[in-house]
């Protein structure tokens, strides 16, 4: 496989292949001396169109670890502030010989298009509303660590669903382990997600009955006012996790949320920090999922 | 010693150290091969929440001569746009498994509340009005440098003190060594430091009679119209650096900045360039003392 | 020779020596493993006071390439916004003990000023209308790579020659090696060029006639409407280079453009992807010839 762009085309062989890989790289992560000599003279680009922090660190401290170089290409100054078209910038990237391209798009498929025109391998680091599929496979893993399987499990996604590509790549990536998933949301952010054999809730205490894991995506703050939910009041009273509705889960669930939280609004200071919470567990299995994908295109 | 947020809970012995050990990095940084293998394998996270280059830089380099990785954080770029707590933001970089989280902060006291709590070694680049330790170590490394000791030395530190964390810094420095402390500068921005054996004048002449060493502070231009001094001229005329008032101090007194300097304004250009400035003195000392920080933190 | 400043002061055997070496890295730069150990334990510092990710990223991957540490020296968030002077802005950058300055500045003339105050290499990455050196050496490269030498060749020149450094340092270096250059475009984009023995044309057509390269120089669409050129339209229909255009001169003509491309303004599209354009070339050749340039500088 020359390049990762979804969940959606992945076989569960593949899956359980990153998995496993990013399961021996966690032990790295856990030595005095985190770094492998491993891609050592390779090179990695980070081309985020899309503000972010916390994806671009995970990636280029995962690349940081293999002992590839890193370039974190500054969108903001570069040619495509000149209007260069977006086939040109990564042709040119391309030219200047760098192994990986590490790309988070506000258009969904701008990293498909980039793989069919380049020789480097394309890493989707999110693409619009389409898919996030580092995430998933962090998500995967983290449940993983704990449950030891996916099959059988029931896992709610709470939130914007419509907007999130964390929950689409999410639903492809547990649809193919036979989990019942469950979206739990206001009717105006739940898409029709029928053909992954979901379910949607509107009632929170309904969908989180018994659920082994809870998903909370994060409220952007800008779409309110936009018809989506009446207020940010009125969202955390109807969707947001507290540890009354915690309760309602399953006694070990486990509560995971992909970051950055907006405490009070999705979710409560106090689930956030319980011990149900995996989501600093989160964080590091990141870079370990990360270090696996890079490995693995190139083997 | 886990952190460094402060000088003022350091001893005498705790400064020494860190001086001492500077020393021998400042041996490493005058060979033409400038790094060392020391700390590889380590990860350095540069976490600036007020623009900073001259720090951060200095920070970089003394992490990179000791083979470590760093990973410049970008706030403006970050989930702290988009409205994470301070808390949630240190705790993710610490679940990163970084080793070092280097902090410049505007709030005083941010840096001692992420030290209590993150494994990782936390370094004060300077928080609020409070302190900028790194700096007060490098400016003793450069008096001793050239006067052999501190003890028993005259020493003006002439500004705005009142704002300022490098003062604040060299005061609690200095003062553990005997010195002979005056600070300079208009009654409004002279804040009462009684406890440390500080003496304030108002009269720069008077104040640099005889002294050692002369600390020049940065004016900040905002600061001006504020109440705090009448105008650029009226302060140059009373508490600038000129080639006249320099010859008040001893033969061979050191005429320190921090840097940048606003030449014309706090300082003359002709002070600045004369051989008994020390400022380029200090530059390359922030990279030895540094490296001397990084190094014992994890000793 | 310490710095790299310009084209014009160099001699055809220094331009040979830059290009030979070149081509030796170029073979590095086909391997798997891109790197080698030749410059370890350097720094190199990249100050770019006008936006550039392309010349930057490519200086930022020679060094890299060289294994030197590389410091990306923001400007927009550094003591020059602060209102610090150039010169003590690079004398701290000296004083932090680095090897090589890499700078691109709106000043025609900073990187000389700069060179004489440093002790540091330094290399022009661009200086206003003036020079950007490395730039017509990547694109002698490129040319040779094709046509195997430069003398008794004919090459255009096409557009804004006025404000382009880049055709200005290419000028200096073609006019050297006895090549017959062509400057096209609108009389108010042609300077003088009289003793540099180019021939200006202001008619398209007769000017491509039988040339062996074309170089294509990007329009700076803010220049529009301030009397140099009518419009866009109106420009790519008399200076902007089609398949017709491209018919006029040599079969095996080669098309260059330094980057980043306007297609359908200066360039049409299928020019830009004719098998005549080596523009994906000169980007990794950048590379080659850069890393050359570090190389010999401390040679």
């Amino acid at each position: 496989m020359k390049d990762l762009v979804g969940i959606k085309d992945l076989s569960r062989d593949d899956i359980k292949l990153i998995l496993d890989t990013a399961s021996s790289f966690k032990d790295v992560l856990k030595r005095d001396i985190k770094k492998v000599p491993t891609l050592r003279g390779k090179t990695v680009v980070n081309l985020f169109f899309e503000p972010s922090t916390r994806t671009k660190t995970s990636f280029e401290l995962a690349a940081k670890r293999l002992s590839t170089d890193v370039l974190n290409f500054a969108v903001s100054t570069s040619s495509v502030v000149k209007g260069e078209s977006l086939y040109d910038t990564v042709k040119t990237i391309e030219a200047y010989g760098v192994d990986y391209i590490v790309i988070r798009h506000s258009s969904s498929g701008a990293p498909h298009f980039i793989a069919k025109n380049v020789k480097a391998s394309v890493i989707n680091a999110g693409d619009g509303i389409n898919e996030h599929p580092t995430q998933a496979l962090l998500d995967a893993f983290s449940i993983i660590e704990k449950k030891k399987n996916l099959e059988g499990l029931k896992v709610a996604i709470v939130g914007d669903i419509l907007h999130s590509r964390v929950a689409k790549s999410n639903i492809y990536l547990l649809s193919k382990f036979g989990v019942d998933i469950r979206l739990i949301g206001p009717p105006t952010l739940i898409p029709d997600m029928g053909d992954f054999g979901v379910k949607a809730y509107y009632e929170m205490d309904e969908g989180l009955r018994d659920v082994d894991a809870i998903m909370m995506l994060r409220i952007q703050m800008e779409r309110q006012g936009k018809g989506f939910f009446p207020s940010i009041r009125e969202y955390f009273k109807n969707w947001g996790l507290n540890m009354n509705r915690l309760s309602l889960a399953k006694k070990d669930a486990i509560v995971m949320h992909p970051g950055p939280m907006n405490r009070g609004i999705e979710i409560s200071s106090d689930v956030a920090d319980s011990k149900q919470s995996i989501i600093l567990d989160q964080v590091i299995n990141g870079i370990a999922v990360r270090m696996a994908v890079l490995y693995l295109l190139r083997g």
